[in-house]
């Protein structure tokens, strides 16, 4: 069964990304969009009021492989601690490959945090969630200690922000170490309890 | 005794850099700064071979400043934790202070890491250096875990980066917690060695 509106709506985001891919967020027109589509620009505003409401669309789908790829990991039946150091890992890896070296796909973060700040606040929300998720796991099993998980997970979150946000990672590349391991490797002696002795 | 070079240099980083503060790095001449001390281009310059280096001047001042806060906390005969903490949290103030809602002082920064990457590594080195004087301290007298200090004072100050860097202060204001306080917390929950039970 074919769904014609969804189908549009998926060859405009597709579109949309190849040309902020290619030529980059600011000089891509709704007109080059539609043209390249053999539509009218009339017809792509049915979908997005605005570029802005395209490039939302277009991170969002980033957003949503991302936050996939965390709640598989979530699901996998091992312990609190070695999920979260693989979650941290996972989003580092993914958006060094996604943007590290990438200056148009910079570009549109850097868009996205001028014009659509409440979707790249969501996204930090959607992130802190299923990382908090595995940080009440730990404290419920004993792994981690008896933390409260919220002011944790944000803690958790911003010490990574030098190896997750997409702008840091390209501008902190020159700056001496540590290691996206060894910083995951250092939070987690703040998290876990220690071994009895 | 009086330092006529010393004095002149001195006199031109002033003015220096109250034409960044006030009309901003970019649109300060050399030629500027050379008639307002009633100077000729050509004087300033047997001081400073550029603008460059002025701004570097401007910056070594601030970063002297802060070296100096951050040294006196070390002397002070207290833990290593304590004075962790507070090193910690001065670099906090101090930067914010001086660059939070000051988008001119905000453009000096941005302008030396581009020009100037050397001095600003250099600064970061330092302060590493001074971190890690009290961290190789905490662990010889046993309040810290027996972990590897460089390392360690790589993680620290990296994961304080959203809350020391003078450009990323500003961009993060907007972001979900933690505060500068809870972050400095659950840092020293990596560091310090849990008490006997």
């Amino acid at each position: 069964m074919s769904h014609p509106e969804r189908d549009t709506r998926q060859s405009i985001v597709d579109t949309a990304e190849r040309f902020f891919r290619d030529i980059g967020y600011q000089k891509t027109t709704v007109a080059d969009i539609a043209k390249s589509l053999r539509m009218s620009p009339a017809n792509v505003y049915r979908f997005f009021d605005s570029k802005k409401s395209i490039n939302e669309a277009v991170l969002a789908r980033f957003k949503g492989e991302l936050e996939e790829v965390l709640s598989a990991i979530e699901a996998e039946p091992r312990s609190a601690g070695s999920r979260l150091r693989d979650m941290l890992l996972a989003v580092h890896r993914i958006n060094q490959a996604r943007f590290t070296d990438q200056h148009r796909m910079q570009e549109m973060v850097c868009a996205a945090m001028e014009e659509s700040w409440d979707a790249i606040l969501g996204h930090i929300e959607r992130l802190d969630s299923i990382l908090r998720g595995v940080v009440v796991q730990g404290i419920a099993n004993g792994e981690f200690r008896d933390i409260d998980p919220v002011a944790a997970t944000r803690c958790i979150r911003t010490a990574m922000i030098r190896f997750h946000h997409p702008l840091l990672m390209a501008q902190c590349e020159k700056m001496p170490g540590p290691s996206a391991e060894q910083m995951i490797a250092f939070i987690m002696c703040g998290l876990e309890r220690p071994p009895a002795e």
